[in-house]
């Protein structure tokens, strides 16, 4: 790709080789949640992500990471993407070794000292003027540390990875203490009322040498399988893998109306509801005597005395689950594997 | 229409003008629910009725009446009925209208001394070898009486109307009574336990002169509507109507597995469950932690942590419900017509 050979030049990395299931129906192998329009507006989440970043970052500096299976729904959503700023990875192998891979693709170009701003595709934003302020300091703060955003906790959430913010700051970063795994509903209260707890939006920032050194350093293994056989990499997470490893991580603060949207709750979330407390994507909704019921789906759904559950309509299936059990789409998914039905996965 | 003009000639009149609600979304104005395959089988439940009665009474002398909107349903599965045996209501005015009208075109065919066998066509019968014998006791009869079928309860059901059996009886026929309102469950109870109590089956047999007499006797505007503009007839039905105004009407007793199938509980009553409890037809399901649970169409349909609910899936269109509220489909349907929503009636 092109883009001027000096410290300062910064490229965005959008991750998009994502395939999960939590979204079951309307997630599929060849049509994960990132290329859905489930937040406000008509666009998939993808092509939100890109619009985002734009203002900041030319088309020409934008690399979007994905699997070999993916890359056609990319350059459909994408045209004017230049051919070389689409990165494919043979096989999907979690964000260590596709960071690893955009990466060295970047210090190839003779760009191992620019930032790289890595932003998952399938995050619903709402404020995305506060979201470009915020990465502006991600940015700043990546010339000398490797960077994260923590998201300030609005609720007591037992979805989402914590960052432990230590005490020092540096401009508007602050030293990362350490990261939290998800915490129980006890911990996640003791972590909102403490303050300086803030959700791990899993958007990292650093120069692309930095990040192979480090990933060199603790992850050997990935960075050889970049360079050969991509296939060998483990599939391991950048947080998990390096990140944690390291103690010169630090985050900007963010207030954006972040949701990773990681379940049909989440989905739901992000969408005002009507006086019934229910929230309605897509086609009509006819409801009798039912309350706080979650329905997302083109055709028209009926609902009767029922409250509380999540019905998602798509062309070829039917999913009927109450919010409490939202995760336990993995369940559906699992059986439909065993099953071998895969013209539904 | 052919047949002999002599007094044992025996007409089927098939009435598949209803409209019926309560299967929606499966049932609509165009495609009613005798139009429905929905017993077990691929037939709809109007070609399982002509099917049934074929064996007693050859197609020449078997009338269809339904309205204007469903002839051409009438047509396409039945192409082998003659033109003048189908017997289309200008506009749908319930059975004593569709019933005298089907008598005036057999009286004014010569058929006065015929007997008139009128059966729904948006009924159940598992057993049809029993049906057919039950058939022939009730035209037997009918030389004499205004018969009707009778079933025999198997549970204390709240959803039908009722015959009250007197002590008379004349060979496979006993008196009726009374015709009984649907009951509350405890009269239910009462009735399935005194043992002369019969589920009215809506099934009909006369003479063709008898039954004009007597409607023009108790519905003297029913007479002279369908004699002149058909519309103009009240929609009322022959059982409020003429039968129990009557004093001579007998009932012979039938136990053939019949169903109105008049609530989508009842259509999967007559489906054998799975051994989670739980009834399907057409696509595949998926249940994980769900039980006792109805679901109906051709998509696959995921079930999680649900139990009760009936899950109705159409081309256009979802209804979920518990079992337990499945008379509210007339609730949805309202709502529809209330908002406009013809495209889902």
């Amino acid at each position: 790709m092109r883009g001027a050979r000096t410290p300062v030049s910064v490229y965005a990395v959008i991750l998009a080789g994502g395939g999960g299931v939590r979204l079951w129906p309307a997630s599929r192998r060849r049509r994960p949640k990132q290329f859905l329009a489930i937040a406000p507006g008509a666009r998939s989440l993808f092509e939100a992500t890109v619009e985002r970043v734009r203002p900041l970052i030319p088309l020409e500096r934008l690399l979007v990471v994905t699997t070999a299976g993916q890359a056609a729904a990319v350059r459909a959503t994408l045209p004017a993407l230049p051919a070389a700023n689409l990165v494919v990875e043979p096989v999907a192998r979690n964000t260590a070794p596709a960071i690893a891979l955009a990466a060295r693709t970047l210090e190839r170009a003779g760009q191992a000292e620019a930032v790289m701003a890595v932003l998952p595709s399938d995050h619903v934003v709402t404020d995305e003027a506060a979201f470009r302020r915020t990465l502006e300091q991600a940015i700043a703060a990546a010339a000398r540390h490797l960077v994260t955003v923590g998201i300030r906790p609005t609720r007591p959430e037992t979805g989402y990875g914590y960052l432990e913010l230590g005490s020092r700051s540096e401009g508007d970063a602050w030293e990362v203490r350490r990261f939290v795994e998800k915490p129980d509903l006890a911990r996640a209260r003791e972590y909102l009322a403490a303050g300086h707890y803030l959700w791990n939006s899993g958007m990292v920032f650093f120069r692309v040498g930095r990040i192979l050194e480090e990933t060199r350093r603790h992850l050997p293994e990935v960075v050889r399988a970049v360079d050969g056989r991509y296939e060998d990499a483990p599939a391991i997470s950048l947080d998990y893998g390096v990140m944690e490893k390291t103690a010169d991580i630090w985050a900007v603060r963010g207030e954006f109306g972040w949701s990773d949207v990681g379940s049909w709750l989440a989905v739901a979330d992000v969408h005002p509801p009507d006086a019934a407390g229910q929230v309605r994507l897509g086609g009509p909704l006819v409801a009798v005597d039912a309350k706080a019921n979650v329905v997302i789906g083109d055709k028209l759904v009926a609902l009767v005395g029922v409250e509380g559950l999540v019905v998602i309509v798509t062309e070829d299936a039917v999913l009927v689950i109450p919010k409490e059990r939202v995760q336990d789409v993995r369940a559906v998914v699992a059986q439909l594997e065993q099953r071998g039905m895969d013209t539904y996965l």
